[in-house]
């Protein structure tokens, strides 16, 4: 839905107020990557973020993939806030991985829009620490998409989030 | 799915591994009633929970509920993981407000179970504090049924969760 | 959300022009019963239910369940159409048998408005084929509430759907 | 998940089974394409798809999608059945018109998969009719990833419906 020429087209304002999310800073998510229509989140998984099993609580999980689907729907002009959601948990993730999740605006119209949020586990452990997010970060954010699914660059899915927001 | 008489049936060591979750720690959910298959969480909103909106983050109204499901799904013999879960987000809340969410078994086989949570805000803000959740906590204990809807004693909704969780 | 004097309002033209669907006349869904804001549709399996495994489609559960859905958001004085929609499938079910889907409103603001959808397999085999849809019908049109999840009088639960819908 | 080479895996005893639905026999959902993991449905709306609002009904939309979650779920060696599925109602159809889903699988286990489908209305209305369902077909059955959701070749998106199966 985004064209490559709208992608420097979030504010400075837009950015910075995205990025200052109390909730995300409670827990640690950190906004990777963002533009109008598309987001890029990062959690740094910690023995604070388990539940009573010790696996990483389906609340972190979320709220995860919930920060990319607001980052991505709130980045362009309009304010959205969120009507419904739903996840599929797949694959098991454990206290020290990181977890990345890419939201993507696949369908919007003045009223509502819908995003879809991929949460894979992050292969690689050593570049991504200095806060840079490129390399392995830009070959995540495009694995928004089903095309890459088998992409052996990507780290394997954890979850699937789809969102459906309205415009206030 | 759950008789009367098995609502004492929660093992000591069931209810405090249930209710030391590290991640409802940080957030701050508390569980306020245990039986198998049943369980009522709570959260005080603060301004930890907002998000860039200035809103209670989704992902802290999903783990409050999130909570609920987890609770009522391994408070019997059984430890379940979540599979699917899905959220509609319906009424606004704020940060100040103390939201309770109640989850409930709808259906359960060998290999899956089904849970209904609802999630909604206090209406009372004088007697929960003391953490005692009595009175209007065992009145919100019984509203996860829909018959309950028009109950002027119980608070407005502010979401519905479903959670299928499998048995591992 | 319904009071019951409000149970009588459903006026004769939207009575009918709800029970005239000329997609649930294809599969032979029926309105069992209509009131603001609830609803109880039936669906008797046939050999054409069935998909290519031989047991009901998910499409006839699903537009049993949707169906009531329907009838019970567009009963009063709004219009409404489906905006999200989700599905747990929790039991068999078999041609021959029929299934019967309860749909009542558990949340409703100008905009939009929630319906929660039971669906169960009729009990009973003798006195539904009649089409009075007495009795037993009436059990199961109370049957869309949790509470009474554990009742003997009524049959397994098949399905759980959940809709959101838009007033237009 | 599915490597080119297995395209052709497909045994024509599976795809006859997949392809002999009783249900999308009397809706008229027809397979246009079937690899292991991948499928692509049709339908064309007709008068008897209608709802009593005069628009093509969920039930209609949902079978459509779910028909190729099956097929795509059941074409490679496993047997499974639907689990949970959710739906996203996103733009208007007609009667008259033609809607095409694509399902690709996004994830599986040995236990459960999960398969994300895309509904678009048709752009072209000549060339599909002669069921060769070339030329078009091909770029449908490609556009299941959101990578091509701003392809002009491809028609409006009309509902993305996500499905979990398990293997039975």
């Amino acid at each position: 839905m985004t064209s490559p020429d709208e992608k420097a087209t979030v504010s400075d304002g837009t950015r910075e107020r995205i990025e200052s999310d109390p909730f995300c800073a409670l827990l640690g998510v950190e906004v990777l990557s963002l533009e109008p229509g598309r987001a890029t989140t990062r959690l740094v998984l910690r023995d604070e973020h388990a539940n009573f099993h010790g696996t990483p609580h389906g609340g972190a999980v979320y709220t995860l993939a919930d920060a990319a689907f607001a980052a991505a729907s709130n980045a362009g002009d309009a304010t959205r806030v969120a009507l419904e959601t739903n996840v599929s948990y797949l694959g098991a993730s454990s206290v020290g991985e990181t977890l990345v999740a890419v939201a993507s605006e696949t369908h919007a119209t003045r009223r509502t829009a819908e995003y879809g949020v991929v949460v894979r586990r992050r292969n690689d452990t050593g570049n991504e620490g200095s806060g840079n997010g490129n390399g392995s970060d830009r070959a995540n954010a495009s694995d928004g998409d089903e095309a890459n699914d088998g992409d052996e660059t990507t780290g394997e899915r954890i979850a699937t989030f789809r969102g459906r927001a309205y415009r206030v």
